[in-house]
């Protein structure tokens, strides 16, 4: 039985794809937009499809952008000879929104998750040794997220990489900044105590 | 400084518009609108701008739908001596989904609320009495949420439809079905002694 209209239903069903929506707030969301302006609803249909035309990965780095080669990539001022592995175009801007890496990236958009069937050629890994091969780099940090499948695709990187002679770094895991030790998981302690530095 | 594209920053922008959707979500939503097959954010695209397009409010109870005249007026099997006033569409639909009400409605879609400067002429309470002079109507049940805004509505509809003589109603409120005592706040216990009933 259908106790809203097909449109109404059509575009609670739509929602409800989305992550993160059940069908409580797919309903709430939908009887927002239905109460929106009409000219702010189209400009909301219009922004998912522009962005979805119009954004492509970087030729260079993988990143998600509207142009060829990403700003980043294009850029004089950046270091072509090292390059931080993220696993998306968020983490990227992360670490651009601290602003003190100089650098490229390589996005692999991606971690290899052997229990989701997506292995090593399913991300951007390939493409990652073809950069490494026709440029000259001579440090790979590794970025990726500090989660099992980051870790296993930090490790299967590390090792393809290292027989070439070019420096593997990864960033530090540890007690976050401001984090309070009694909050804190037991892997992260043990982290933090086994990466301690002489001060 | 825009760390992302034009198009992924508008995507974001959209999108944090909505309610419950912090930056955080929205970016999460747009990384995932990306990555999407095209056609599918294209069918996502489509049904904000149908719904927003083709649904509109029922002439005689003001429930969003696509027809001029919604199928539950339209129903002959429905009693119009009746008449349930609810906030929004949801709600209707919550006591549809119940299947024992056989009258009709009256979607106010809102509710008063002073401090928002929504008073009565900015809710459908001019267009339910209109109905009531037109129609021949027994009984209007107020099935307002138990909401300070909600009993507010209540009250100052219960002292217009008095004096002409119809029967009003107000939806009992009071302890939950499968509720514990302990954890209910003290306004419905209070509420659940006063409306007590004879067994």
């Amino acid at each position: 039985m259908q106790y809203y209209s097909k449109q109404i239903s059509d575009l609670i069903g739509e929602l409800t794809t989305l992550p993160g929506v059940g069908s409580k707030s797919a309903q709430r969301l939908a009887f927002y937009i239905l109460n929106m302006p009409r000219d702010r609803a189209n400009s909301l249909a219009k922004s998912i499809i522009d962005a979805r035309e119009n954004v492509k990965f970087c030729k260079e780095c993988f990143t998600l952008t509207d142009r060829d080669v990403c700003p980043i990539c294009q850029s004089a001022k950046r270091n072509k000879r090292q390059i931080m592995v993220v696993e998306d175009t968020r983490d990227l801007v992360a670490y651009e929104k601290v602003g003190k890496y100089e650098g490229v990236y390589h996005v692999l958009n991606g971690t290899m998750n052997p229990m989701q069937g997506i292995g090593p050629n399913d991300i951007r890994i390939k493409e990652l040794f073809e950069r490494l091969q026709k440029e000259e780099v001579e440090e790979v940090i590794i970025a990726t997220n500090s989660t099992t499948e980051g870790e296993a695709t930090a490790m299967y990187i590390t090792k393809l990489i290292k027989p070439s002679g070019i420096k593997v770094t990864r960033i530090a895991s540890g007690v976050p900044v401001g984090g309070d030790l009694e909050c804190i998981d037991e892997v992260t302690l043990l982290r933090a105590l086994e990466g301690r530095q002489e001060l």
